[in-house]
């Protein structure tokens, strides 16, 4: 393939198994949730934040040229921000918050579901172990995430009145990052990924990143949306403590 | 707690957490599920089978003791066998062969769901990277195998037409297998987790291992028996070539 052929083949894989295409996302941002139900999503998606600066850390680890090094640190940036009030994991307690979750219980991680921290590890294991162009390629998610953000955003101030701006800031800085980050990612996977081998490496790894995004919506779907589900131990809204049995 | 207590409160948490109780398990026992979806739970618990000998092998990996290394050997036997035909795995294989399922895709694991994958990873990541102790823990669920493969096995032959004895023979040896090893780690639990913090942490480690046995059914349930849920590229009974678009 060549890189235009390679590009396309990743776009591709996006439009078929980008979690955008995921039946939570469209409750979620038709406001087809209830409050507890879009608490249950924050919870949740707080482990997956809480992962990103890991793994990204992971990359820079196995990384031998300060260039990349020092491109990706600007991940660590955005996500770890400069003090405990700054940056992406900070904005997203903000948004716990504003849905009247405890930020401490949310940053404990242990109410959310076994299977969101399972997809989690699933991807620092995955950026931590494969190669580096693999580690880089399982970013391209990002890709795509411009599109579901925007949709997010205005669904979600349209559609809930327990939703504000204030809450929903983590998105509008990720509406700059995202993009950024993804065009670099691209750019080194089109310039690395030369032989066959590599290129279906690279398709590969995009793929399990889809796989991790779609795991966490699937166990959120079926532990929120579909009555009885939620797995012993984890966040209940409706539960006397907020646990359930 | 003495050991006893600590027993007893092991115990506990398997009598409400252990799989047993999941809604997956009424349905396979009771023949409510048509053989695609039988075929799908032989197919995604072949995973777990197959991070069974690895998991032990990360324990054994870990011990300084000749003697619970011995011990922890006769599970490699158990799963690995002595030749090809032998042992758990293939036994697992010819299980999933009686079903009509190619052994060939079954041992490759491509097509089940990420969300097994990730939960079976998970288990393996815990026992090579937390304490000995907790690591022996982990395995005791094995104290609640006995019960549920007995209900299983008489179950499963009295519901399905396509299941016969020789499939389950898998089950036949966990029945000697289980109780020997289960009996071998709680008494090694017992001894060493005197100081709080120890037995906290061997609860926890049971409780653990739960939740990556009830994410496994969660994941089957949500794909297999709420229709229109099978995540992309995953095993579809009824797909033209068996995978979800």
């Amino acid at each position: 393939m060549t890189a235009d052929e390679l590009e396309a083949a990743l776009r591709e894989i996006g439009r078929v198994r980008y979690h955008a295409n995921h039946p939570f996302h469209a409750l979620l941002h038709a406001g087809k949730l209830d409050k507890g139900q879009v608490q249950a999503w924050a919870l949740n998606r707080y482990c997956y934040q809480a992962a990103i600066p890991r793994k990204d850390a992971a990359l820079i680890a196995r990384c031998e040229d300060p260039a990349l090094r020092r491109a990706w640190r600007r991940r660590l940036v955005d996500h770890d921000g400069s003090d405990a009030e700054d940056g992406g994991l900070a904005r997203w307690l903000t948004l716990a918050e504003g849905l009247q979750l405890d930020p401490e219980a949310v940053r404990r991680q242990n109410l959310a579901l076994p299977a969101t921290r399972f997809a989690c590890e699933a991807y620092v294991r995955f950026v931590a172990e494969r190669s580096l162009l693999e580690a880089v390629a399982s970013s391209l998610t990002e890709l795509f995430a411009p599109e579901i953000i925007s949709e997010r955003v205005a669904g979600m101030l349209r559609n809930y009145d327990f939703i504000s701006e204030a809450t929903l800031a983590y998105f509008n800085a990720r509406l700059t990052q995202a993009p950024r980050d993804s065009s670099d990612a691209l750019a080194y996977v089109r310039c690395h990924a030369r032989a066959p081998a590599e290129q279906q490496a690279v398709l590969d790894a995009l793929t399990f990143k889809c796989d991790v995004l779609w795991a966490m919506l699937d166990a959120l779907y079926h532990a929120y949306v579909i009555p009885g589900h939620i797995p012993p131990g984890a966040f209940d809204p409706a539960g006397p403590d907020g646990l359930a049995p």
